[in-house]
């Protein structure tokens, strides 16, 4: 650890906290760099242990972290509800990739909206809620209608919910069980896209071109690249994540999800809806539309290796599996131009993410 | 096993016997699936142990294979260097995709050459060669130059040697140990280009695109697609792959290596070189230029899923990287559009294949 930004060798060991599909997809890009995976996560059978050692222990437990950090070289997260003070110990210990900073920064809407807001990027207007008097006096500046949402811990949806007028206080405080949140004025977004950057160790940025994104029920459905943008906007996006990455000294993967608001006459901006420190769900299309996916892409910056080439060489649209995908999943394995990736997980409950589907719509114009 | 044909659940178990590179590529195509790898090999940390269970046996260990075959759904190989009667066991046992018949055709190149002249296609004039006098006659009748090569266990160009007069003929014998051979008449091609294609267990067929092979030494270093064919000659070259799958009631991927001869006037003939029951080298350029790429395509084979879209959506150059790919590593690391598969072998002994890159050159025309 002398040289904070010299490369790993082949064959060093990448720690990932957290076995889900992420974690199972960094430590398969892992293994096509002949690199090594090693997942941290308690859970018996989580999806990554399937394709890498597993160590079964949580996030809390001190000498388990430590006897992890002491058998691998560098350390990355697939998730961000990984207790703090687990990652100041590992930060210690190991390279962490990326820092606990990105982390802190990322996992609390608040603090993350801030930051945002310091770095000169539009976000939904928003106000912090401790309490019930916080929340009608939010709701009276911001204007109905109005998004509560929980500081942390929210995902797909969860931890959310809506207010239509100031009749609705009471409910919505009490859906959220009281939980430290923030209310945010709803953006009149026309789509959602996101950007998927990553940056090296030395700084280095290379972004993928945005996708839109389309939600059901909270839960990301659909991801088609390339997404309904000027050529102005496509640009703009690409360098509100670069920007986000430097301010946040970020080294891998960073997620970026953005509306699309109407401006002035004909024109459109965009607003920051929130950051994810990590790969991302609407960074999946990557594995059929570049040389290099996200997963290997993140892999390459925590191993301090050169980033590979983002750019992209077809259109594609990514679907996602969620719950039993039944025969739904027959006709995607037959379909042209279609690879489809299941995670491993042996229960499809309604809602939870099963696997998801890569589509080349066609080969990308101008390219090669 | 009521049905031989109905497909294995999500979940299910692939055994792969052998560890090496192909193995690997097999365990992760098998994980992206959804389905679990499980790896039979003797070494002790073989490429493919770095990515699922490995269970370190020798392939003549009985009790160690019936503890395998117990513990898997379904068996596949990843080279032909198996013995049979392991071979036999296990297909006792469970699935055993392909079968036994298509690794005992091809792993001994006279009964492959007889299989493939039974079938009616062009092969290069041989002889089966036992002892000096075999092989002095053998040169005789089919004239020098010729190559000797040992009926089995040869590969990467290794187990040949070239006869250029019959003064060669005792040096030739004594090079290759008295080993069981056969004497081949050497075939004036022009070009090498081989067909990666694959048959479910209902009989079903998809075939990838024809892709030109440049060897140095006897290793196969390139893969360009599309071959240079006409489109005759594309349409026949997977005619003869499909002719071959179906006459060995092959389950699985089969790798079929042409040599392109000139014919009368401006025509061209394709002559079967030799064929490979199982993933091959010359088809690594399907993880870059198709959607689903051959390790897939093999284990949906072997698990009777439906067989996905051979179609290729891009044109690419496959390059081996053998031995240490020093400064070469980082070039390509960096290269547009390019991708980099390392096998995670620690040692890079001169002539050892650590990995390969693929690099799209342009999407292909017309698709989409």
């Amino acid at each position: 650890m002398a040289d904070p930004v010299a490369p790993l060798p082949p064959g060093a060991v990448i720690g990932i906290l957290g076995g889900g599909q992420l974690g199972r997809m960094l430590a398969m890009a892992a293994a096509r760099l002949g690199l090594r995976a090693r997942v941290l996560d308690p859970g018996a059978d989580p999806p990554a242990a399937q394709v890498a050692p597993h160590v079964r222990a949580r996030f809390d437990d001190e000498p388990a972290l430590r006897a992890f950090a002491a058998g691998v070289d560098a350390i990355t997260y697939e998730f961000e509800n990984i207790p703090l003070p687990a990652l100041a110990l590992l930060e210690g210990l190991r390279p962490l990739r990326p820092s606990s900073r990105s982390l802190e920064t990322s996992r609390d809407r608040f603090e993350e909206k801030r930051f945002l807001e310091a770095l000169g990027l539009a976000v939904a207007p928003f106000a912090p809620v401790d309490g019930l008097p916080d929340l009608t006096m939010a709701l009276a500046r911001l204007g109905a209608p109005a998004i509560l949402k929980t500081r942390r811990l929210g995902y797909d949806g969860k931890g959310q919910t809506r207010l239509a007028s100031p009749d609705d206080v009471p409910a919505a405080w009490a859906a959220l069980g009281g939980a430290a949140s923030i209310l945010e004025a709803v953006v009149p977004f026309t789509r959602e896209v996101s950007v998927i950057a990553a940056r090296g160790p030395g700084g280095e940025v290379a972004a993928y071109d945005p996708g839109e994104n389309l939600h059901e029920g909270g839960i990301l459905r659909r991801t088609r690249v390339p997404a309904r943008l000027s050529p102005g906007l496509r640009s703009d996006a690409v360098l509100i994540a670069a920007r986000i990455l430097s301010a946040l000294d970020h080294v891998g993967v960073l997620g970026v999800e953005l509306f699309v608001v109407p401006g002035d006459g004909q024109s459109e901006v965009l607003v920051v809806n929130e950051i994810a420190p990590r790969v991302h769900n609407s960074g999946h299309w990557t594995q059929a539309g570049c040389a290099v996916d996200q997963f290997e892409q993140h892999v390459r910056a925590v191993a301090g290796w050169p980033l590979g080439d983002g750019a992209r060489h077809a259109d594609v649209e990514m679907i996602n599996l969620i719950g039993d995908p039944g025969p739904e999943l027959e006709r995607h394995l037959r379909a042209p131009l279609t690879s489809v990736h299941l995670y491993g997980k042996a229960e499809a409950r309604p809602g939870r993410k099963m696997g998801h589907v890569n589509r080349i719509l066609k080969p990308a114009a101008g390219r090669g």
